[in-house]
């Protein structure tokens, strides 16, 4: 019988198709060629190093010598970072100038490489560079929500090849976002407690949807997963923003993220995916019930009108059957 | 400047990134096989006439004689039709039973078609059985929720060729749908007017968006639309449900959701895209402040990691222009 599961801090159901699931193996890609294939330089590529377009950057790690990871304006932004926040109004509607900032992370000088391949320091960089900037952005007081992500690949939004992850600094708090905040508050009334800790301590106590767990984090495939090796890598150390994060925690999200991307990319034959951070509206203070997390979604299945409609996901994984298929992949320190 | 603008009634703001905008043009598919090209019938095409299922059979109109639609139940359904509809806590974690139904309308006798090239009577058959099978699905107690939907082509979901279009009653009303009935409220709260009423009084005033109006309704690109070309329909009567519709109505939406999947058929060459019918909950009673209505969203673009972590989308025409663009478009009786 299928099942309708409920994720206890976003409130949303998901259809676990158990008629419909199919094995692990078979979310496996069939590919095309392979990222270590590809020249380690291109000649036409903006973050490679020869090619960096000054005028753009930000800010590059070390600041002295050989730079390893680069933050970059993107080129053609979504927002603009000049300007006023106003806002209009034309009969019943309101719009809003689009000021922000729209930033690059380069995340290695390879043009071949990505997050499973690349080195714990390139990983910790790209950490790095996120949680500068992102303390830079919020001293714009036009910042309201600053969203960090990554895409890899064509079928996740990925337009040039050469690593790299991006945030966008928006001058709203998106309505997804306010939701969310509004039912992890509802939950610290009903209970006194907040929702991620709770879920993160569940799963320690389960431990069936469990794959990595660490010093400073906790890596699961949530009881409710949205689609097949949807991931949540949740901070042990209850925490509002991920811009609060200490160093330790930092280095050790660095070998988790990387862990986890090289499950998947040994695993599932290098997925496209994504991962986002979700963290807090940037004029939030402490909170003892926002907790930030970074969630990853690798791109193995399609919505459809179904998903559109309804806000629900069907998946068609069990997460249980997930989250055993990736304790058991154990990358190899080369592939 | 780009600019953030609001949709007045769903509260959910989008990105207009004029900086980064196509023109119309631009987003035309470049194309494989044409629909009209494949064959009329296909030996092992469920839905072709001669291979009926029927014992999966719900409906088919009309009842006597050669059918020229049909419902059957989903072969692989996403959700069962018999069983208790139970709540089950494990810890904090809480699951339904995965009870409900999913259905499929076959829309026409031929293999290679689609609403675009389908008759005004095939398309009107559709809604119909839309609305027979929901009236009938209502009484079901476990049934809190039908989702109404169609996909067209393979990025926009559909695995199978023969035009079809679904429908999935839900033993639960999904996030997504209780927050927008939420907004509704609060809108009417705030203003003593539906919101929908309003948006289409806002659309038919200032005419920039307006893409078609008839007796019964207005379809326009809206204000705030979340992706190239994306429209909605939405019926001139205020009324909760689309199961209240009269034939009369049903008989006008046929004429102008085909006549709307036309244009984009021809203007952007039979992109891929998701339609679907955001009615109301069915234990929902009839409200001043709950107003149904249709969503088209062609497939021209793609969703990425900004959107998966903010629930905001970034769209990259202008829907004054796509509304112009399709205003345009005179398609022929025939291609």
């Amino acid at each position: 019988m299928p099942e309708l599961r409920q994720n206890m801090a976003t409130r949303e159901w998901v259809i676990i198709a158990t008629e419909r699931a199919k094995r692990p193996e078979e979310f496996v890609q069939v590919h095309r060629e392979r990222i270590e294939d590809r020249p380690a330089w291109a000649e036409r590529c903006p973050f490679c190093p020869g090619n960096e377009e000054l005028d753009l950057e930000q800010l590059r790690i070390p600041d002295r010598g050989d730079w390893q990871a680069r933050v970059v304006r993107n080129r053609y932004p979504a927002l603009q970072d000049e300007g006023e926040r106003t806002r209009r109004f034309e009969g019943s509607n309101c719009a809003i100038s689009g000021v922000g900032h729209h930033e690059v992370i380069v995340e290695s000088r390879l043009h071949n490489t990505c997050p499973a391949t690349e080195t714990v320091d390139e990983v910790e960089h790209t950490l790095r560079a996120f949680q500068m900037r992102g303390l830079a952005l919020r001293e714009d007081p036009r910042v309201e929500h600053v969203v960090y992500f990554k895409n890899h690949g064509a079928t996740a939004g990925a337009s040039l090849q050469h690593p790299h992850a991006q945030l966008l600094a928006l001058p709203v708090v998106p309505y997804t976002v306010r939701s969310r905040m509004e039912e992890a508050r509802r939950y610290f009334d009903d209970h006194g407690a907040c929702a991620i800790c709770r879920m993160r301590g569940e799963e320690e106590r389960q431990r069936v949807r469990m794959v990595i767990e660490s010093d400073w984090f906790s890596a699961f495939v949530p009881y409710a997963a949205f689609s097949p090796f949807h991931l949540w890598i949740i901070p042990r150390r209850h925490e509002t923003s991920f811009l609060m994060s200490t160093p330790e925690e930092l280095r050790d999200l660095a070998v988790v993220l990387r862990e986890m991307l090289r499950k998947i990319y040994v695993g599932l034959n290098d997925p496209d995916y994504n991962y986002v951070m979700r963290s807090t509206p940037e004029h939030e203070h402490a909170s003892e019930y926002l907790h930030w997390y970074l969630s990853i979604v690798p791109r193995v299945t399609r919505t459809a009108g179904f998903e559109l409609g309804s806000g629900m996901f069907i998946n068609t994984a069990l997460p249980e059957e997930s989250a055993a298929y990736l304790r058991g992949i154990t990358p190899l320190s080369e592939f």
